[in-house]
């Protein structure tokens, strides 16, 4: 059976990166489109109906449906694909990996990405004026506690949850690779987390990100620059 | 081999609330350990460096292991217990049951619970002061919209997610349960969404959840009572 699929997607969001890194590592074919979730087409709405994305639309030969949310995404190719499990080997690693996708996914992108981004990158798309340097300032004060969290996850482990790369690493970079675009990531300060997130962006999965081009917001050179 | 588990947790946090639903549902016993988020013991930092809840010990006759966040504490269950799915028969039920999870608990946690529950719960418990009543409004304006979507759902399908009961319901019912103890649902707006949340109220699995009593803080008559 020929699957094929379209990610509903918008370049800055983390949780569709999140998804976009997954299947690019099970090697998943897949048409993009970028949507705006802040003025979505009506045709969009009617798969979305709040605009949120991620969505993935997957089509057969006589049926399609839709998967929305990165964790309903990413979970059904660890259920359906044969590529190698993002998700660690048993299931206390699969239980560590989730705490640690809630963790950079709903706790860091509050924290941090939702902040930085919002004042520097939405409002700026959105035309909702200029940042708030409260805001940004307390996006930039939190992101400190996470790449300590990661520097001492990569002090006990290869990868973020274990032995293997899991979809924790590739949602700790989605919120990471977002805030990069937009050139807020104190790398210099965190030597080990960098390290980290230079392993990572050598992958192959990271390219189409590296790529990624928001029109009337272009990202540093550092940002595509695998020896930033 | 015997398996014990302690559940940390608290009264009135919905992602807790879920993990009880799911481990009543699946007849698994546990003792229950009631932690204050905000003002957490040291041992409780221990098992979780921000304080957050819900986390799982479970101890065998020679290990003991730490989960944490309600996706990996349910989705362990899923794994590992033979009782019924809660997540639905098939990969793409298992998706629309993990959408409607994010929903709920991320969308309608922060739309609405955190919200009112932060209102008129924590800051008392926390002694932060009285409730702004302009967040209180918009926890309460946003709320109609959750209830107006279980009642579509409730339409299409015998539980939100398809023919049986889901995490899905117990994940909505778990930030209503939340809501209904400070007596802020409005069922008579919805009574088909009422009707959804008497039957899943009736069950076994919700009777610790009905009594449930925060210092301080008591619920309203209707809260525990299956003919509200």
């Amino acid at each position: 059976m020929s699957l094929s699929y379209r990610l509903h997607h918008h370049p800055l969001d983390p949780a569709s990166r999140r998804v976009r890194l997954a299947m690019a590592e099970k090697k998943i074919p897949f048409e993009a489109i970028v949507e705006k979730p802040w003025d979505p087409r009506p045709a969009f709405l009617q798969l979305s109906p709040d605009g949120d994305v991620p969505v993935l639309v997957i089509e057969g030969a006589q049926d399609s449906f839709v998967l929305a949310s990165s964790n309903a995404i990413c979970e059904y190719f660890e259920e359906t694909s044969e590529a190698p499990s993002l998700l660690g080997s048993d299931a206390a690693t699969h239980a560590e990996v989730r705490r640690l996708v809630h963790w950079f996914e709903v706790k860091m992108y509050l924290q941090c990405t939702a902040l930085i981004l919002g004042e520097k990158a939405y409002k700026r798309l959105e035309g909702r004026g200029e940042p708030d340097s409260h805001i940004l300032r307390a996006g930039h004060h939190n992101i400190h506690g996470h790449l300590e969290y990661i520097t001492w996850l990569t002090e006990q482990r290869n990868w973020l949850a274990g032995d293997a790369i899991t979809l924790a690493d590739l949602a700790a970079a989605a919120q990471l690779s977002c805030i990069d675009y937009v050139n807020d990531v104190p790398w210099d300060r965190h030597v080990q987390a960098k390290e980290w997130y230079a392993r990572i962006k050598s992958r192959p999965c990271f390219r189409s990100l590296l790529g990624d081009h928001v029109a009337g917001l272009m990202p540093p050179k550092s940002y595509a620059d695998l020896d930033f």
